[in-house]
Order: structure tokens, then C-alpha cells, then sequence
């Protein structure tokens, strides 16, 4: 357990001690990241940039926020100046977005940024970085993040059942301060924290082959190295973009925003989206996302995360993709 | 993911729809089992026989319902006449008890009886049957139990991480008539089944490694037959409480009300609680509970679930402590 928090430690680039492995998916991480510091009648103020946000909104009205969101169309980003505007009209707990966005394969640039910007303002800042946590750089206490969670199966490539989180002393300290309880008994990491803790205090059975599983996978992170990651991650996703280009695709974002780890490309006006989809998975084992929400049936999502960030995958998506479409 | 649905069903021994495994441990399924039935200033009533009958209280709590709890020295069962008379003074939403109280040892009989009685005064049964499902009889149908919950872990031997919940027509109809959203987004039943009905809509990416171990170790009680499995449990039960006898050790739980799959000793006034336990595990690799809340440092508690239910670990438990405790 301890070598778990270490190596999670590793992968957020943090120091913080409340870093561990929430016992529930993705979701589970992005719940326990806004239950625990949301009182009821808090407000906040959410990023939306695609699907995740919007679950984060829902999630955070759940708990009693009153929630303000400042959304763009899915493939963009948040511009900094319009969120500092809201930040300066309203006193906010915390401000939460989402670093890589999976629906949309956008990556949000200027995290220090808006760090800065909800610190000024007496908010913290809440991090998704499920699709970017040990593809792409997460530097949590470089920073500043206050919290950032993620998931075990994306870039981690563990088997998918846990959330990592990690939460600096200043989102710490309010974990004590509350007038209230975390709404969540399952997701209160005050007392989630004692089992990973000296004491190891009982509160709920871990799902210990997961965090075996997560050892493992962060073990390999470590031997690895960040830097050697985030390169294979970047340099694949870029021999990717290249060869969508050469296919004549289109790619849904704009280079500069363009998350390394998942990226997504327009269907063509000559395909079906469910079609090639299908085909990709039954003649080629490739299983593309689908688009989502407003880009249904517009986008298919190429995820590269992990262990299956590899130049051999890339080339066979393409090679797979030529094959079909050519096929019509 | 039928398949599971399907054995879920058998082992709870219902015809319930939504009877899923919720991706959390059983703690979850517990919060799963609340939430989603209560709405904020909700009158609750809640049996109190040991540490999870509190746990479901503070839970309960946390989703703003008004609690009532009666409660019974740990290693005692309720009282059916004490419960109905709390029932008529107050209209509650829900009556929340545990069937097998791992805590005390203790299983509570008259489950039927508590069924009857919520129902003639409109409230739902919940039933914790984290320690029971598996090896000990829950007739969800039958016994007309609302909703039931358990764990993967125990007495049905699946990795942890999951928690089986089946919810009966009476309790599903509440979840659509919620005037309130559920207070938790990632245990909100009616989002999570459409994951489990035709479409598979996406709520949150399934512990997948986890529903697979499920669905064998559901395979296995299939194959073994239910009857034959709770025979196994009592049998072996009943071969341990007997030697624990002879070796002039007392049970904390009168025999009638004795569970099979958690066998509570008192430690004897010449041994130390921590001695014994440490010994067991170190020399003969037994790991037995300690006493929790009020029972601390008082018993033992001994597991023969699921997989564990073997006649040669009976012997080799009671062995071990006729060893030690001649040692001293």
C-alpha cells in the first residue's frame, strides 16, 4: 500500500500525502473529488468542454452546489480570460476541469493558469485527469492543482475498478473544516485515509487484486520513466494525426489543443460511422470510441493510452482504416 | 453480463429485473441500497445488532434521512414486537436490517415477519445480506424482501470490489416516483441499469476484471446447488462450535441465533486477544477478525465462508487454538 501511494505519487508529480486509490472507477474519483470539499449552498464553477464536464455538473448539483458552467463547443478549449471573469463575479469553492476531455480528444492547455486564476479568487482547483494521468504531463504540484483524480485504466493501464486521487494541504485542511459530513459515506476520504494511514484502520474492504493490479501498472510507469511516456505517448499520437491526414480525415481539434491520448477524427461524408466501427472491431480487433452527445454518429474516438500507445497499432489502425474506407 | 444477471438471481432467489452487482464493495452496495431509496427529511428505521446496523445509520444520515434505530446488545437479534411498535408510531420510507451481522456472529431470524411487518405500514425492507448470500439462506421472493445487498467477498467468494443488489418491483417503482435526484451520481440505480439492460448505455466503465470473477465464483455455487452449499456452511458451523466447546471456549452468540458463516468466541480470561491472533496467523496462516465497537479485544471471529467452509479448516482452526492456548 505504501509503494502504491509512492509510485501514484510518482505518476501525479506531487509530494501530497492524501494521494490513494479511490475503490470505484473513474466516476468514483470524479464524485469523491467534488463531494468531499462541496457543502450544500457552495457554489462552483465548472469547465465544460465536452461529456465529463457535464458529468461533473450533474455530480456537483447532486451534492448541493449551486453551479455555474462556463461550456465551448466539444473540441475546443476553455478560454483563461472568460473563466477569470466568472471567478471575479461570484465567490466559488472551487473551480473543476478537465485536463484531457475523452469525448472530444481535447487537451486543456494552461493549467498553471487557471490555478492562479481560482487561487486569487479563493477556490480551489479540481483536475480530471482521467485521460491524461501517465500519458501526458499531470505536474500537480508544479501546478498548483488543489485535487486531481483519474482513472486506473486509461494511460495507467491497470485494470479498470479505481481512481486514483491526490489532494494538496490546501483542499486537505477543508477536509476537517467542514460544518457538514461528505454526503457520500463510501467517498469520504477523511475516513478512507485512516485505512491508508500507520493504523490502517478498517472501513471498507479494499479490492485488493485491483490494487495489485494498480502496483504493478505503476511499477511499470516507474521503469518507464514520465518523460519516456509522455514522449512515446506524443510521438505516436502524432504519426497517427499524420496518417489521418494523409487519408484525407479530418481531425475534430485543432493541433495545438490535441490530446495525445485519445484522439478523434471526423467520419467522412462517404461512411458510416456505425459500419467502419463495426468493422474495425470484427475484421481488424480494433475497438474505436463512438462519438458522443452532439458528436454521435459524427466522430470515431482513436484512444492510444498506455500499453496500447505502440507505432505497430498505429500503423494497423490506419492500414485498417484505408482498407475499409477504400472498400466504401 | 446476463449470465451474471441470471446466477445473481439464483443466488438471491428472486425473479427481480434489477439485480446487479453495484462496482464497489459491499459498503457501496449499501450506500446503493439507501441512497436510492431515500429523499432528504425521509423517516428511516434502522435495527441496530452490531457494527454494520451503525454503519447503515451514519449512511443514512448522510442522504438527509431522519433516523430512527433500535438497537440490541452486539450478539443479540431484534426483537420483531419492539420493531412493529416503532413501526406504528411513525411512518417510515424504509426498514434497514442485517441478516448476518458479521460484527457479532448473530443472524436475524424472522426475516419474513420484518418483511410483513414494513409492508402493513408502507415502508420498504432493506436487507444487508453481506454475510449471509451464498451460505446461508436469503429467499429474497419469498420472504418478500425489497431490496437485499451483499458482497462478492464473503460467502460467495468472488474477488472484492463488487456488491450484488436486487431490487424488487415495489422498491424499483420508488425509483422512478424520486422527487429528488439519488444523492449519489456513481450508486444512482436507475442510470446504472440501463449499463445492464439492452442498450448497455454507457454510466461509468465497468470493474470488468471484477464482473468476470463474479461470474465464475456465481458458476461455482450454480454447480455446487444452493442447498447443498447452506448444508456445507451449517455442517461445518456446527463441527466448529462444538470443538470450540470442548476446548471450554464460549460462543458470544446463543445457539439458536448463531450464523454459520461468522462464528464469534469469547477470548478465554487467561489469553491475550492479540497474542492468540497473531499467532494463528503467523504459525498457521489463519486469519480471524477481530472484536469490533464495544467487543473489542473480547472475541474472535471466525470465517468459514464460501470457499473457506472446509471440513479440514475447521480441524485446522481448532488445532491451532488447542495449541496455543495449552502454551499459554
Amino acid at each position: 500500500m505504501d509503494e502504491v501511494q509512492e509510485m501514484l505519487r510518482y505518476a501525479f508529480q506531487t509530494k501530497n500525502r492524501l494521494t490513494i486509490p479511490v475503490s470505484g472507477t473513474g466516476s468514483a474519483g470524479m464524485e469523491a473529488a467534488l463531494a468531499n470539499f462541496i457543502e450544500p449552498g457552495d457554489h462552483v464553477l465548472i469547465g465544460v468542454i465536452g461529456y465529463f464536464g457535464e458529468r461533473m455538473v450533474d455530480m456537483a448539483g447532486r451534492y448541493g452546489a449551486i453551479v455555474d458552467r462556463i461550456a465551448v463547443p466539444w473540441g475546443q478549449v476553455l478560454d483563461l480570460a472568460e473563466v477569470e471573469q466568472a471567478l471575479s463575479k461570484q465567490s466559488y469553492k472551487m473551480l473543476a476541469i478537465v485536463h484531457g476531455e475523452t469525448s472530444s480528444g481535447a487537451l486543456q492547455p494552461n493549467i498553471p493558469d487557471f490555478a492562479k486564476a481560482a487561487h486569487k479568487h479563493g477556490a480551489l482547483l479540481v483536475l480530471d485527469t482521467v485521460a491524461t494521468l501517465g500519458g501526458v504531463p499531470v505536474e500537480t504540484d508544479t501546478w498548483d492543482v488543489d485535487v486531481a483524480f483519474s482513472g486506473s485504466q486509461k494511460a495507467l493501464s491497470a485494470s479498470p475498478g479505481l481512481a486514483p486521487i491526490t489532494v494538496g494541504a490546501r483542499a486537505e485542511e477543508m477536509l476537517t473544516k467542514r460544518k457538514t459530513q461528505v454526503g457520500s459515506w463510501y467517498l469520504s476520504l477523511r475516513e478512507v485515509q485512516k485505512y491508508w494511514g500507520k493504523e490502517r484502520t478498517y472501513h471498507h474492504t479494499a479490492p485488493i487484486q485491483l490494487n495489485y493490479a494498480l502496483h504493478e501498472a505503476l511499477r511499470l510507469v516507474v521503469e518507464e520513466g514520465l518523460e519516456a511516456r509522455f514522449y512515446r505517448h506524443q510521438e505516436n499520437a502524432e504519426q497517427l494525426w499524420k496518417g489521418l491526414e494523409e487519408l484525407d480525415m479530418e481531425l475534430l481539434v485543432k493541433r495545438e489543443h490535441r490530446l495525445a491520448t485519445v484522439s478523434s477524427v471526423k467520419v467522412p461524408p462517404s461512411a458510416s460511422h456505425d459500419k467502419v466501427k463495426n468493422h474495425l472491431l470484427e475484421d481488424f480487433g480494433i475497438e474505436v470510441g463512438a462519438g458522443l452527445g452532439p458528436l454521435k454518429g459524427q466522430i470515431w474516438r482513436i484512444g492510444l493510452m498506455g500499453h496500447s500507445s505502440q507505432r505497430k497499432y498505429v500503423s494497423l489502425v490506419l492500414a485498417a482504416l484505408r482498407e475499409i474506407l477504400a472498400a466504401g
